[in-house]
């Protein structure tokens, strides 16, 4: 039997941040229809409320050091403020959400990555384990889980995670379960060949020519994990994966991953 | 058949606020067997974050006026600091908990407070529907809820509500369904007579004498709504209703509500 449709979309700080696009966005999450995962950024909102407490981000390599303050900082905002307002908007346009972290109902544990080459990035986790058997329960009964970024260690600990991860993560470990459709969005219409011109939109984007955009240095630092991620969780049996901007998920327009 | 026991916990800000109170707490939370939701506060930390943010908790009669920097504080610090913390916690000691709001999965719909003798609440909600499906689903496959104190109107809007209101709504809600033991905590021992006299416990507190307390004005505030909250849930089919110290939810201590 053919296994059902499910996509997983995720969204960064920039449209959380932005009415408008969040708007456009949330109008496209409606019209895609089926089952859906939505997970979310909200590093943007983090830094400025960060910095109206006193907290100054620091970042290594487009990651945040997190510290004992930063940790309370992104608990209170991926898991509170931006979390909770997508979930009250959802439901409000008819959607069932339920907003998650990884701590919740164990739904994802992670191991706090350890001190590399001088660079410790604190209370910082690297996803182990997804309770997929829970996260299917939801998605079966109608759910929406809407799940920011965070996961926890088991031992009392939430740790800080990359949403580009998270979203990579849940996308493999359902796959089993679902034709997995993977999107990832940002501000662009894909992957580009050069960002200045709106032309240059590569519709089919081949792991080889990444490679080699990666080794000559077209692709920028924050480019590179964002799609190494990706790549993986097409090798791992997820259906598709595209990157495409925010307000057009449930369309077919972007760049579609070729292994 | 004899209906199932569900306890249904409320912590206030303070035992959160203090790790040692709080460790009690989780504690006697554990050695409490059994069906579980734990519904808790965190007033006190939301008025510690929002003094660093340069906003000044507004309270009238015991409650927090939810202007819309305030309804963006709360729904950090009690949807996502505490909430998530808790869980995490709890997670580490066994329990498998799950963090929501009462706009997840739709928990519980309420309706913004209309503006009475020129004092407007602001962001404020009155419980109105809850989805007791969904709580019974996650409470008969393991799960323990962990609601923090909001609400959403449907509207797209979080909404600010009181703890022991949101207690006292899932204990009738879910009253239909199991045997529930209401449990709501505090510093004290329970009710006293003589709040500096620790043998005035009222062990058995009767309505008729709460009612006479609230005339003689020998119970403040605070307690009133509480308290008649209480009386309420008990009305409304209710099992039984204690109010205990933080660390007595697993003994028979305190005092037991009589109607």
């Amino acid at each position: 039997m053919a296994k059902e449709t499910l996509h997983i979309i995720k969204i960064g700080g920039a449209v959380i941040e932005n009415p408008e696009m969040k708007q456009a966005f949330l109008n496209g999450f409606v019209a895609l229809k089926g089952r859906k995962i939505l997970i979310h950024g909200g590093g943007r909102i983090a830094t400025e409320i960060g910095n109206k407490l006193g907290l100054v981000a620091n970042m290594v390599e487009g990651r945040r050091v997190t510290d004992d303050a930063t940790i309370d900082l992104v608990t209170m905002v991926y898991g509170g403020l931006v979390n909770k307002q997508l979930v009250a908007q959802l439901q409000s346009l008819g959607e069932n959400a339920i907003g998650l972290t990884g701590a919740d109902a164990n739904l994802i544990t992670s191991s706090k990555r350890p001190i590399k080459n001088d660079v410790d990035y604190g209370w910082v986790g690297d996803p182990q384990l997804v309770n997929d058997t829970f996260a299917k329960s939801l998605i079966e009964e109608g759910s929406i889980p809407v799940i920011a970024p965070l996961t926890h260690d088991g031992q009392g600990h939430i740790l800080n995670t990359n949403a580009d991860t998270m979203a990579g993560t849940m996308a493999s470990a359902m796959a089993p379960h679902y034709e997995v459709n993977l999107i990832l969005t940002f501000e662009l219409d894909g992957v580009m060949k050069d960002v200045n011109d709106s032309k240059s939109l590569i519709t089919n984007f081949e792991q080889s020519f990444f490679n080699e955009m990666k080794a000559s240095g077209a692709i920028h630092s924050g480019m590179i994990p964002k799609l190494e991620n990706a790549f993986k969780a097409l090798e791992s049996g997820v259906g598709s994966v595209r990157i495409c901007k925010y307000d057009q998920i449930h369309t077919q327009n972007g760049s579609f991953l070729q292994v």
